[in-house]
């Protein structure tokens, strides 16, 4: 590998592979490294050919790098708040000389209509913090808490902000825990994303949803397709062959 | 059989075994007869030793009769407005020497608070009508109509009576359309019954859900459990063992 690529790679990262190698993502070693949250949710979104793709709160760059590969978007772009994020995803990027196709903007998802005018993008992806600040132990680790709790960003900040940046009938896929689904779906609503397609994930056959996956329309009818759900494990304790498939495309990176 | 209890049912109707014959109810031989909807949601309510219950539009009372027999409740109240029904209704009581333990009521749903005193009741549960009455033709037989069309009463109203009816921490049990499980939710949330457990039932593992049960709790605190999925049939068209174990219970009156 020439030696201008590698240098790309800071101490306490690693270069690893994206689906089976064709990506190469940087992360930590320690310290805030992808779930398979987004793998699930790129899987589930769909995208047309040319159509603009905004990801609110890119963390990694995870989604847009694999998104860069699994559909025909003509533009993606990370939204991420944290610089040092910021610096690594943009580092990623360069590393798999996806510049033209992968921008990574430093913006707070609160404040994307100082930075985007309305109606700019056809499709918002996001895998949200979800965490309550008032519950649970905040990570001690800065990055790890941004992305997990609701410290600068909330599900309603997510779904504001996609309610400004899509166009009329463009399409918001989030991912977010099934036990707050009710939260998920009337946010949504309230906001004019109608909630067309839900997809929960289960661990197994015998246990109750862990996620939830959703495709919401802005402005849409109000009409709920219900999708066969997503089983991460057989009852053995395999992956089931649906989750394998998803799953391969970053298991060297998990 | 004696004479006596033979005339209790009228011509054009037919007296029909539910729960393998435990039971016996009345229903019309042509006209609204009931459907999967009320078996699979007396499957899934929960009720407790001693606790009171009242079917939101009973019609021919078949989850009252299921659950006085499959539930430990001390009382079941059957609502219902239409007064053909209400007759054959209390009729198969008698038919079951039921009439201690199950009351068929006339009301409309809309007046519960002329009816009952608030928190007067621990469980209610519903299998409310859901047609549009702007959407589709409205059945020529009034009585399907009714059951199934949002004319005397629709999902709304049916929360609101449950909102009145509850006591504290009181649960109520609904089916609905899957394709309706946004307004359902938030209809729910919105009137401070916060939902608490889902279950979406699926023709097959290949299809999209077609039907909610849903369980919510008078002021309940957010958190919803997603059950695993309940499949009505195995992708060679035979029932699976658990809905087959649900639907035994009615299948020569279904």
């Amino acid at each position: 590998m020439p030696k201008e690529v590698k240098s790309l790679v800071n101490d306490g990262e690693k270069e690893e592979d994206l689906l089976h190698g064709k990506l190469k993502i940087i992360q930590k070693i320690e310290g805030y490294r992808f779930s398979v949250d987004p793998l699930l949710l790129t899987n589930f979104v769909q995208i047309n050919e040319g159509e603009s793709v905004i990801d609110l709160g890119t963390g990694s760059a995870v989604m847009p790098l694999i998104l860069s590969e699994r559909s025909k978007a003509k533009k993606i772009v990370g939204l991420e708040i944290q610089k040092e994020m910021i610096d690594m995803a943009g580092r990623s990027i360069k590393l798999n000389r996806l510049n033209k196709k992968i921008e990574i903007v430093e913006c707070d998802i609160r404040k994307v209509k100082d930075k985007y005018a309305t109606e700019t993008f056809d499709v918002v992806i996001s895998n949200p913090p979800y965490i309550p600040v008032k519950n649970g132990k905040i990570n001690p680790q800065e990055e790890k808490a941004i992305a997990r709790h609701e410290i600068m960003a909330n599900l309603e900040d997510v779904v504001l902000a996609a309610k400004h940046l899509l166009i009329p009938n463009g399409n918001l896929f989030l991912v977010y825990p099934a036990n707050r689904a009710v939260d998920l779906l009337q946010t949504l609503r309230t906001n004019g994303l109608e909630p067309k397609q839900i997809k929960f994930v289960h661990s197994n056959d015998n246990s109750a949803a862990k996620l939830t996956l959703v495709k919401a329309v802005k402005n849409g009818n109000p009409e709920l397709k219900v999708l066969k759900p997503l089983y991460i494990y057989t009852l053995e304790g395999d992956y089931t062959d649906e989750a394998s498939a998803i799953l391969e495309n970053g298991k060297d990176a998990l």
